[in-house]
């Protein structure tokens, strides 16, 4: 029979890139949206690395090893080693993004029906995977009042199950930005050690900390075979259109399995590979500048944020994310405003609702997710543009009803 | 608990990658290896299409469209024109080989449990990209008689099942070099109207075809919202490395659906997009040279064989592939010990056993898969080493008994 399958029609439809269509409208009307939408930075992608591809010297673009280049690898070890994590190159495959590795991870450590413990607001696409991979994520809640801290222990073991086979933290956190302690990672320590989980780690944007040290999954003593690392080139050096991340786990049966699905998929793409490699040998400093530039602009955006009546934005660790709760009725609703029905000196601003990135039906309405990725220049004048816009929202909008706006969201 | 999935367990190796080991063995020992194993073609990638993505301008490395970029969409319509494929820009899903355009196929199309009908010997990894889909692979034999032709419709009907969701064929076909007629597409094309299936049509060798014309399950009529391409630019331009390929199909409700599965991957990536995008702007002769040179090869290749005593090789009508029947009586056993226990003027050959391309257990135990993808000299040499390892073979080992060899296949 022609028919979609359940799983594709669950598959759920990006959060952020829904809003889309209203910001090419907004355009078409001459209008300037600031993105702070979706983690695109602006950094320029290192010249040395897009001179290595440049000057590549070959015949013929070949697959590469479906674990990825052995050179690659190799240099990937001298990479993590600098962050303290201990590997040698067969401890790594090479995954198409942090995507692929999410999926392989999924795919090679759960069956359809098992379960995946992961602190909400979460990355939305966790849900894309989940669906893909049959898998059911159970979602606790972080609360922004404590910045999104680890919700405590008690929490986790409430819906562990004996279906329960990981927990997947993102560190530091997208969409919150919130920077895992060492208390906090051994506390996921002690969980996944008393029921027997897989702890799958997401660190795309480990370099990217600013209040203390990042304290890795693979940092954790005496778990070697639970910690299972998902990683991605894409923030770390401005180089997401390559899709190359990479899959590090020390438990040998994950790394063979997974190694069969890479095979399946041929080899992960060749280009940003020799991108990769060449990362590995920019200057120690490099993360210096673009850390000290994420700094600034983070300052900026909370500070901006906190001076609005009504607004409230704990101040993120890491990554290069914030969420805001805001005087808002229902932050969907807001965001699709902001680009169809508002302006000011034509220009406005797209935002991330955080609705999607809670599995939690309810939650986040009246949060919204900011991606700093615009100097402080643009941000400050995206600032302008929402402090202008909460005020005429609540008068024109909140308190004139919402029927004429609900016929436009159907 | 910390277990491997079963999906994970049930996931295949390679049968084309478990011998590799051996090859690498034999190279240690100083014994120059053959490769005709796997499709990796010698052919260049062309200068004009590796110099877009050296020159290409662009200060970061963005994440593209989910689908892909519109300029490299765009220019595949202009490519589909060419072959009689009429489609526009919005029917097109570039994806991250062909590999990931038969995954998103077989998710968005089939649930866990639906079947497909492949018939067989068919490309390995649609195995594996079945595990990962949790769907069923129901294969119907084509015979080497025949020179693989397709299969007649009542063995389709035989095992047809309310599961049945989709046939998948390749044409010209992995591993067989099979080209389906005009008559047999037809034949395709009741089936699917009459029972209401997809048509999962993999046409990554399109442009290979030595024998008669090409036809395009999209140049069937009436079958729009059937017809499904999986497609790849990796074998056209010699750009496996790449990792691009597309799903192409007017079928909306599909497309929507694979683009939900695309954009929780993000993008493709970008540099072989430009790669891809460049290629259609080859002079229109450029694959009469490359066919050229194929076809040369396949002639020495099939000559050689059949004149062997007891081998006998159908005459591939595509793709660089070709399938023989050899004096064996174990094709796994026979390529191992090609790596493993032989040599002529401390050279070898490294086959695929055709067991690796038969879902029926058991079919394909006399037959090896040999891609022609080196130059006709070396061929001649990988041939002269065949013809002394066949008679060898049965000498040594067949005649001798298998006691020893079962030791070290274990």
């Amino acid at each position: 029979m022609l028919s979609i399958s359940h799983r594709g029609q669950q598959m759920p439809s990006s959060p952020i890139r829904k809003l889309v269509p209203f910001a090419e409208a907004a355009k078409k009307k001459g209008i300037k949206v600031y993105h702070l939408n979706i983690g695109q930075p602006d950094i320029e992608t290192p010249k040395q690395i897009m001179d290595a591809v440049r000057h590549a010297d070959f015949k013929v673009l070949e697959y590469s090893h479906s674990a990825g280049h052995e050179s690659y690898r190799r240099k990937l070890v001298e990479y993590y080693k600098k962050t303290g994590i201990q590997i040698d190159h067969t401890q790594i495959i090479v995954t198409t993004g942090g995507s692929e590795a999410i999926l392989f991870g999924f795919m090679s450590c759960l069956d359809a029906g098992d379960e995946v413990i992961i602190p909400e607001p979460f990355y939305a696409n966790y849900n894309g995977f989940a669906v893909a991979a049959d898998i059911i994520v159970k979602p606790i809640t972080s609360v922004i009042e404590t910045g999104f801290a680890l919700p405590p222990i008690e929490e986790f073991e409430k819906v562990i199950t004996p279906k329960t086979k990981a927990i997947v933290i993102c560190n530091p956190n997208n969409p919150t930005g919130y920077l895992y302690s060492r208390q906090e990672m051994e506390t996921l320590k002690q969980i996944i050690i008393k029921h027997n989980l897989y702890l799958f780690a997401d660190e795309a944007y480990r370099e990217f900390c600013y209040e203390g040290e990042h304290i890795s999954a693979m940092h954790l003593k005496g778990v070697d075979e639970h910690v299972v690392l998902m990683d991605t080139i894409s923030k770390r050096y401005s180089a997401c259109g390559g899709r190359i991340g990479a899959l590090v786990t020390k438990n040998r049966k994950v790394l063979d399995t997974v190694l069969k699905f890479a095979q399946a998929r041929l080899s992960p793409p060749s280009f940003a590979q020799i991108l990769g490699e060449a990362a590995v040998d920019l200057p120690d400093d490099y993360f210096d500048g673009t850390k000290l530039e994420y700094l600034k602009r983070r300052d900026t955006l909370v500070k901006r944020l906190n001076a609005m009546p009504g607004v409230f934005c704990p101040n993120p660790g890491g990554a290069f994310y914030a969420i805001a709760r805001l005087p808002i009725d229902d932050a969907d609703r807001f965001c699709q405003w902001l680009l169809e029905s508002f302006s000011y000196n034509q220009q406005t601003v797209m935002l991330a609702p955080a609705t999607g990135f809670y599995g939690t039906k309810g939650l986040g309405s009246n949060e919204v997710r900011f991606a700093y990725v615009l100097n402080t220049d643009s941000l400050n004048k995206a600032m302008d543009c929402l402090e202008k816009a909460l005020g005429q929202y609540q008068t024109q909008v909140m308190n004139a009803g919402v029927g004429v706006l609900d016929d436009k969201l159907v």
